[in-house]
């Protein structure tokens, strides 16, 4: 029987357990990822494991979430993370150099690698046949230390892609189809594998955007085959020697087929508040729009901007739109202003922000009041634009820049004339403002400015764990409602004192101070618990203010591990009715604790209400120790 | 006897008064321009003089200052500037067309026009000729009402240039050594009047810079002549229309005369923390630095970019510096867009952030904890950067850059090779971020967000004025100090409410609450009370906390007279050794007030100690009036 794609990788990576889908695997990493805002505590946890140098076959630190440097904390965080990566044989991206999910495509991605990355859309890797998975920072950690990295051994989904799409439709179009089809819960412990004719269609930053927005729908990863694109692509890089032709065996099992025809997609958008409220741009055509924002890591690449260059020459933004454009990296942006299509840009009347994330994580650009805002990004939770009341629609270049023309939101197909926009046989190659890891790192001195305070550790798991339900909260609970991410507090990644001041905040403003009061407790929510981004941060304020167990209908993978790691116990109800029964503050407790992680089943006794409710806390062996011991950490310095 | 070029443009338009050194006069005013962080509540007063369209020859609203976005309050304020701007007959400059001062002399300025501006840097139009004035936002509004605006006649300071700056000397150096002379506080109830072989040789940017800076020196403008530099600049931005030659006459009579030397000129730079702190760069050369930022309403023009892409080109930013640059505007922008010059910027890893003020006004790119940060802008105050442990120095595009490579302050003289950049034969011309107004303004609805609150009226004149010390600071307080700007209260511009909470809080953060406490009272302050920026807010918050008077040894100029436009009494100690017998919270009592502010002189009784001080209240009939009356909108009203 053939193999998958994903399963190749897997197969040639694998260190620990058998690739029996549905059980736990450990797989070594061979690159790793960070960027500034989970970087700094992803970095502090690696120099808390006393790991001299990194042990992958190369690790990247980033910097483009906090560009806009508003008080000192940014640079310094810069300077903390440009200092600890070439003192530990990291690579640092200097801000202005692009967003770590680009650059990483276009510099250093290699075909069939595995790459583990401290942001949620590391899977934009697979646009070249990477197995590429976004994780806490404390698992990043753990692989530039040389440890494998473990999940779920995925199933793997077929989605098969026919015919060519039509000009005006877009490889945004695609991903966004697929999560029509398949819901932002559809992609729990799968990997998307992308098959079919279609494929050899798609350039590989076209790729890059179906990949890197698969993490909407919770998978593990998505996937593409390295092929004649990939290799033409890696060429223009400079980077032949990199290429790897690799896919499916043709006899190849899955576990989940999707369809696409591209020959009749049609250009699609996500609308408010949700990456899966899809619709067709025809069917809401017409409405007015006060700001398009195009640019993320989605939504950035040198052909993206060369479409919204051609759609834009020689035409005027409406007065009625702000239009903002961030390029993904340095290579693009100078090609484009080495081109003349940046000058396009500009004469149509586009702002050019920094090449970094920007608006996509609140960075500014924040929409008018009950403004609608397009965007090329891959996420529209309510709030996360800096506007609580702002509509934002998720879609393609094309619709974004034709509608920006038009003042309202405009269907590109059929109204555009895009010229056929060749993939560039030689990229820009200039790699100056990536500076490498010192040859002999103990000499560098590591500068950690007063912002970067210590992460927070649990303590071992007790035998008795009780406390209150502090927090009842409903479905699809994000990390930015945990932990929000704006532009108010994105500066404080560093500082989960601080930070823990706002975890869950745009649920219950008073549930810090009552999580403080009470010495801790317990938070309860809904299905999908923790979706969104890998951001450790979303367990680490918890930890800080005393929570020991989230009780939910279901978890987001990336948080589950992240709160594992940081010993806070992830339960399900077995039977989610039980939801219902727990009202805020009554009193819960565990007994046993110890005892029952260790069989998977736990008794919550609810005091207050005189009841009891089973629990599932489904996590491997290597997990129970780490909760036993309190996290990580706590568990590899108990080994010490 | 004849006449400088600023007793001529004077005359030209005197509509109140005499042209008698010292006393006031009402010149009437051809253009207007706000920006955005003073002009939401300028057209708020607009509206409240009921004028349905403005009376000037041209007014204009830019949008410059608060263009990050991190919430809604930004983009509801453009809005309403972009509503209310259209309704009144003002062009609007949309964001991302380019700093005002920038655009002003590009697009719109006119030799031996009036141009009055609701920014301190207004002045920069002196650059080709115009008496260009920075007011706050009430006195621009009289303006655009058709009202005159009233100064004190001022004295002519002749500021004779010879020979010619050497390569890798800058107009930049001109206006330090000019600030070196004669210091900020120099320049009160000024005109700098620029003249000698030396003006010829200058271009209109390397002008700009020069009469933008002169702003530092407290006085009430700069101008240059009108010359063939003018008509060439001009013709290159196809506006050969708009020229006028214009000169002082051969025996014009000056107050006085400062002379610089341009052959034997050298790099400069001011220390922190402030612009007239000047040394030779030489002096201070191998300074290590974290940061270069290149741009502002000083030192963004075309010629300045071109002159850094010329040092920058082929090199690489030092490993241990940030550079940053922010292009004045769409303009330049664009052009170097398209001739290569940016191209050459972002192949060295300079950050290209929009075009607007950025991190001159603390919008972004706060330097790190203790850093060094090097740019070519106006201000060094304290903490204005964002970063209160950092060290600014201001100095020239050519300094900056070459230090940007060096990574530590690097003298450019003899150590750069400069081309000859000859200013383009045509600029590159597209008005369409310049919406121009709505033909039938009264159709226009005018769209206000929810942050945007009304404006603080005082009360009229009460006989017994009294209340406590509230605060006692000591000289060069600025408006920084008075109404801080950082990034996290401009978005608040629009809400006195809000800053009143920050009013006065870098000097004592409990004087908001204790003014509340005690329903106002006084403020005690030394020398050059309320130098820098133009903003009325540092009037109106004070009105917002019940403040009746300040008191100090002097005032700079705009806040004086806003002050007096928000009924404020402006009184200075005729004893200046008075000050020191204020301690704070003493309980101050005026009595008579009504009477003795006619007589321009005030008895200030100190209950607390049993003292009493005299004081002086230096205004005009017509202050005295507005003074009476609680203010400039009071009295209009009053007299409706």
């Amino acid at each position: 029987m053939g193999l998958t794609l994903t399963e190749k990788i897997i197969k040639d990576h694998l260190v620990v357990g058998e690739m029996v889908k549905g059980t736990e695997i450990g797989i070594r990493i061979d690159q790793t990822l960070t960027q500034d805002s989970t970087g700094t505590m992803a970095y502090m946890q690696l120099e808390a494991m006393e790991v001299p140098r990194v042990k992958t076959k190369r690790s990247l630190a980033y910097i483009d979430h906090n560009m806009l440097q508003e008080g000192p904390e940014n640079m310094d965080d810069h300077i903390y993370i440009q200092t600890v990566a070439k003192k530990h044989g990291v690579y640092f991206s200097k801000p202005g150099n692009g967003i770590c999910h680009q650059v990483e495509i276009e510099r250093f991605g290699v075909p069939g690698q595995t790459l583990l990355g401290s942001d949620s859309h590391t899977p934009t890797g697979g646009g070249i046949g990477m197995l590429a998975i976004g994780a806490g920072g404390l698992d990043v950690a753990v692989a530039m230390a040389g440890g494998e990295y473990y999940i779920t051994m995925p199933e793997v989904v077929k989605v098969e892609l026919t015919g060519k799409l039509r000009k005006g439709v877009s490889s945004k179009d695609i991903i966004l189809e697929v999560l029509r089809q398949c819901t932002v819960k559809g992609g729990i412990n799968k990997v998307f594998e992308y098959t079919g004719d279609g494929v050899k269609t798609l350039t590989v930053p076209e790729r890059a955007t179906v990949t890197n927005m698969g993490a909407e729908l919770g998978a593990t990863t998505s996937v593409f085959p390295s092929d004649e694109m990939t290799k033409a692509f890696l060429e223009a890089q400079g980077r032949a020697g990199d290429f790897t032709a690799l896919s499916a065996d043709s006899d190849a099992v899955y576990d989940q087929v999707v369809k696409v025809d591209l020959s009749t997609l049609e250009p699609l958008t996500a609308c408010p508040h949700s990456p899966d409220k899809v619709v067709k741009v025809s069917e809401i055509e017409g409405l007015k729009v006060n700001q398009v924002a195009i640019g993320s890591c989605t939504n950035s690449s040198w052909l993206d901007l060369m479409k919204v260059a051609a759609i834009l020459k020689g035409q005027t933004v409406a007065e009625n739109v702000q239009l903002v454009i961030a390029p993904g990296s340095k290579q693009v942006l100078t090609m484009l202003a080495e081109n003349g299509a940046l000058a396009d840009l500009l004469n149509a009347g586009a702002r050019i922000l920094e090449c970094g994330c920007g608006p996509c994580i609140g960075m500014g650009q924040a929409p008018c009041t009950d403004g609608v805002s397009l965007r090329t990004f891959n996420r529209n939770f309510k709030g996360r634009s800096g506007t609580v009341s702002a509509d934002v629609y998720l879609l393609s270049p094309e619709t974004a820049a034709i509608s920006a023309v038009k003042g309202v939101l405009t269907n590109p197909l059929g109204k555009v004339e895009l010229p056929d926009i060749e993939m560039p046989k030689d990229f820009l190659i200039n790699d100056n403002a990536v500076i490498p890891p010192a040859p002999e790192g103990e000499k560098v001195e590591v500068i950690k400015g007063p912002n970067i305070k210590p992460f927070p550790l649990a303590k071992p798991l007790a035998d008795t764990v009780e406390g209150k339900a502090l927090i009842v909260v409903e479905d699809n609970i994000t990390t930015d409602h945990i932990m929000p991410s704006n532009a108010k507090l994105l500066p404080y990644r560093s500082n989960i004192p601080y930070l823990a001041d706002y975890c869950l905040s745009p649920c219950d403003p008073e549930f810090p101070q009552r999580a403080k009061d009470n010495h801790g407790g317990f938070i309860i929510g809904g299905q999908n618990y923790g979706q969104g981004s890998s951001r450790e941060h979303a367990a680490l304020a918890p930890v800080y203010l005393g929570i020991k167990g989230v009780i939910t209908k279901s978890f987001a993978r990336i948080h589950k591990n992240n709160l594992i790691n940081n010993g806070i116990l992830p339960m399900v109800f077995e039977n989610e009715a039980d939801y219902d029964k727990i009202s805020l503050e009554d009193d819960l407790m565990i007994d046993h604790a110890r005892e029952q992680v260790n069989t998977g089943k736990i008794v919550l006794k609810n005091k207050t209400k005189n009841e009891e409710y089973p629990l599932l806390i489904e996590v491997s062996e290597r997990q129970k120790e780490m909760l036993q011991a309190g996290g990580l950490i706590n568990l590899m310095r108990s080994k010490n």
